[in-house]
């Protein structure tokens, strides 16, 4: 179980990985370049979540996180047309959607199970686990990020997060239940947003100012 | 007294997360972006000071801070017509200069009471706790930030550390009073900015090649 | 001979710190500001790689790095004429070329001698504390950085890096001549740099898709 959980977790390194590699490519980059901002996105968020929680960074602990991230950028680097291909796009967005649901579950379970800022941190921390590595990718390439723009992706780990959160705090012997829970939630949101393409309801986004700016 | 100054210090950081949501609601942002800036602002200058000095992170002791950015983000959000009105802007830019000059000042007593890098590293990180959350939001959301602007705003904050520490320094017998005069140094400095518009004097800006490239 | 290390990495932090605010005063900045970015320049990568090592941050345990920074900041920010003139820059490209073989290679040696996430992580925190401070800035000033550049830089120190690490591996009774062949790479690829304007090589750079959209 645990070891299947950990491949998983490093199919969402390498969809991670692929994705920033893509994403900076047609900005004009370096191979090297290119495997920075590889293994920055895959391993990012996680890393600023460790450091936040003052435990040892966890790709110190286990490295191969950090070969899977440089092999997948190299090979994406120079396959790139492949990965382009609107089958394989879909592939690479399910497993992104796969890594995220995991990602975040998973730090909340870390984060609680520290009992680091209950019960509202493990949510935050999870949100951050998960596009944080996406976060500092678009901050280092310059290009808009996805705070900044409309598409469901962080309040997705945010509702699944605070199901587990609830879940852990009102019905502690369903956890595992309400891990799965979560993680479900997550992939579901994005998996909507992938095939439908979902956005934010007018309601929830934008504000009276903006009608008149925008 | 010390319950006194902590509900000032939750007044600063409800002022952050409102002009934090205020600044970047024009940007065209969703109610999730939204709460995700007002509380980067509103805790990431105190974040970063604490992962310097390798100390718990204040909002894991106390997730207040946390609930408190959150609530207010998200009035803010929907009503940020009432927050732009004249009269209430200039009470937020108010309460804005007593966060600053609180947490600034604050930060040098932390700094000096762990023995960091005496006798620079207090100024450097009182600044840092200050503007820290600002910088932060600009980078994320992608706008000019303060260190790039004429503004008087980190120099106030400097201006009163350095006091602050060369009181501590040299007149150790008067450190509560070098406190609060710090914390006058700051808000006074701030004030006159927002009622007079004050900005750098030229002798201290730029340099003879701006002169020719501006 | 560490007094001598040590005096060559305080002229790499002034380069460093030279170099940045040669870097933002164009783009209109203030003593003050040009202060913060000297020294988040200069120290900024170290701090990084202290704080994912959870060790104390160099600077707090030697405040001459800030001193150092922030001097040779006012220096440069009122004396810009002077640092522009070609052969005083071509002096400050070969100190802060000095300063990135010397840094990333004592990274190295730090990391390995914690045995933090080897064999990997020392390379991957060697190029961190060489170009993290450049990149901060370049972040913060909103300026195009190094990792979007095809300029060869931190390529240089990758390989001087894992040549470092390689010896460490494979034949550790040569590492102090392991370490100085490393820094022996990094400098004089980086000199070739400076004086022939080696740029990465067409194959290493780009791919199928830039091709067309550039």
């Amino acid at each position: 179980m645990t070891s299947w959980i950990y491949w998983i977790g490093m199919a969402g390194t390498v969809a991670f990985a692929i994705t920033a590699v893509l994403a900076v490519a047609p900005k004009g980059i370096d191979l090297f370049g290119a495997c920075v901002m590889g293994i920055i996105t895959a391993v990012g968020g996680g890393t600023l979540r460790d450091i936040i929680l003052d435990v040892p960074v966890f790709w110190s602990l286990d490295v191969n996180y950090i070969w899977v991230s440089l092999i997948a950028s190299i090979i994406t680097f120079y396959a790139s047309r492949i990965f382009t291909r609107a089958y394989v796009t879909k592939v690479l967005l399910i497993l992104d959607a796969v890594g995220i649901s995991l990602f975040g579950i998973g730090a909340v379970d870390k984060v609680w199970d520290l009992s680091f800022g209950l019960p509202i941190s493990p949510v935050l921390l999870g949100v951050l686990t998960a596009i944080g590595g996406g976060l500092l990718r678009d901050i280092i390439a310059g290009r808009k990020n996805l705070i900044m723009s409309r598409e469901i992706y962080a309040i997705a780990v945010m509702l699944g997060c605070t199901l587990y959160v609830l879940v852990i705090l009102y019905l502690p012997e369903y956890r595992i239940m309400g891990s799965i829970s979560g993680i479900i939630v997550i992939f579901s949101l994005r998996l909507a947003v992938i095939q439908k393409n979902l956005i934010v309801p007018g309601w929830f986004y934008s504000n009276g100012q903006d009608d008149n700016n925008n």
